[in-house]
């Protein structure tokens, strides 16, 4: 890896400020030296996940990696999504977290509902932080989805922040826009739906229906559809911004 | 299952006219006999994936089970839609296939790029029609995806149809929008990028670059970015449609 070809991009939660050094832990450390081959003086980049982007200056790679913070900036959030999903079925959770990650999700909200539940979801957290902080790395974003903890549809609604597009995905509901902030959430059901006490829920709560395709989308792709579409909406804001 | 709550969605090649009567083959006699339980009477419904969606009459379910077609008709396909990409990395390749079918793209076009190729594209030519199968399943669709021959960039551009709207996906590209037909068609990278050559050859044919993200997406992600616009903007245009 050269100097200005760096395509390393590390997560480091916990960046400070310019000129701070640290030893870079085990994983990385072993990346940024052995699969990237960096040198002293090299330049790589890196975020905390939470809108500061940095690029740090290579100190050290034989014994510890050590690096130095040589600039230091705040990335506001093009805005902030939310998607509070039904349990995908089999493995497919990967995949959404992957995706939704990339696509610049703000938090995936898992909702437990009555025909079915995140059964797995404890064992495998661990699994899907991972899928996200790669997710964040291979799009080189300054903010990491959050993966939060399972509720029920109406205890997520009870603790929405006022205000926002509420959409629910669903194949009766309006034609689906672009979506472009400040902040926006989706409800999805899982592949059985929601229950009818559950709909209320979010009917009271102020979710709308939206219509995704012509066609019956699974739980995750019904998902992905409305994050792709407010990717597009942020991308296209920001292109607007641009110009 | 019982009559009208038939769950059951067939893929069956050579649907001809009403009144026909058939076996149906191994997978799909186990499914409908043992796995849905049908019984004589009870209804199905299937698709040959070329626009034909029939009900189906159970006639016999020991030994052979038999159908008969009741209803037949033809699904016009709401716009067609192709999506010629770079080969994704590892087994990105599956889903890819899984979520361009729910999403109703018409073709996918694997383009055989300088930097990259679709490497295992034999050996795993099978399964990635199965999961277009199940995919078609799943949506309940008329019109299944097709995965065409790989082609490196130039070769298809020179045997597209002429029209169309043709995108490439490009972070430094427009603003993306909802797609809604009659045919569109987006290009996207492997990993690596397109050369600058296949970049040549595709803006000779009239691809535009199109941005679908403010960030990085994998190949697959930029994709099935793409598919979902179209499948919202088809899904808006049944809604105009139905009004």
């Amino acid at each position: 890896m050269r100097a200005d070809a760096a395509p390393a991009f590390l997560w480091l939660p916990g960046l400070r400020g310019r000129g701070q050094e640290f030893a870079l832990e085990s994983d990385d450390a072993h990346y940024v030296a052995r699969v990237c081959r960096a040198e002293i003086g090299d330049t790589l980049s890196a975020t905390d996940g939470e809108g500061a982007l940095a690029t740090l200056e290579v100190l050290a790679v034989r014994g510890e990696t050590r690096v130095r913070i040589r600039t230091l900036r705040d990335q506001p959030r093009p805005g902030h999504a939310i998607v509070a999903c039904g349990a995908p079925e089999k493995d497919r959770a990967d995949w959404l977290v992957e995706k939704l990650g990339e696509l610049g999700v703000a938090d995936l909200q898992p909702l437990e509902c009555e025909r079915a539940g995140w059964e797995r979801f404890d064992s495998r957290r661990d699994r899907l932080e991972r899928l996200a902080v790669a997710a964040l790395r291979q799009s080189r974003r300054a903010w990491r989805l959050v993966i939060r903890e399972p509720l029920a549809p109406a205890a997520w609604c009870a603790g929405l922040e006022a205000g926002g597009e509420r959409w629910l995905a669903d194949a009766e509901g309006r034609a689906a826009r672009l979506e472009a902030g400040p902040w926006a959430c989706v409800a999805v059901g899982p592949a059985p739906g929601f229950s009818a006490s559950e709909r209320a829920s979010l009917g009271e709560a102020g979710f709308v229906g939206v219509r995704l395709s012509e066609a019956r989308l699974r739980t995750e792709t019904a998902a992905l559809g409305w994050a792709a579409l407010w990717s597009v909406g942020c991308a296209a804001k920001s292109v607007d911004r641009a110009q």
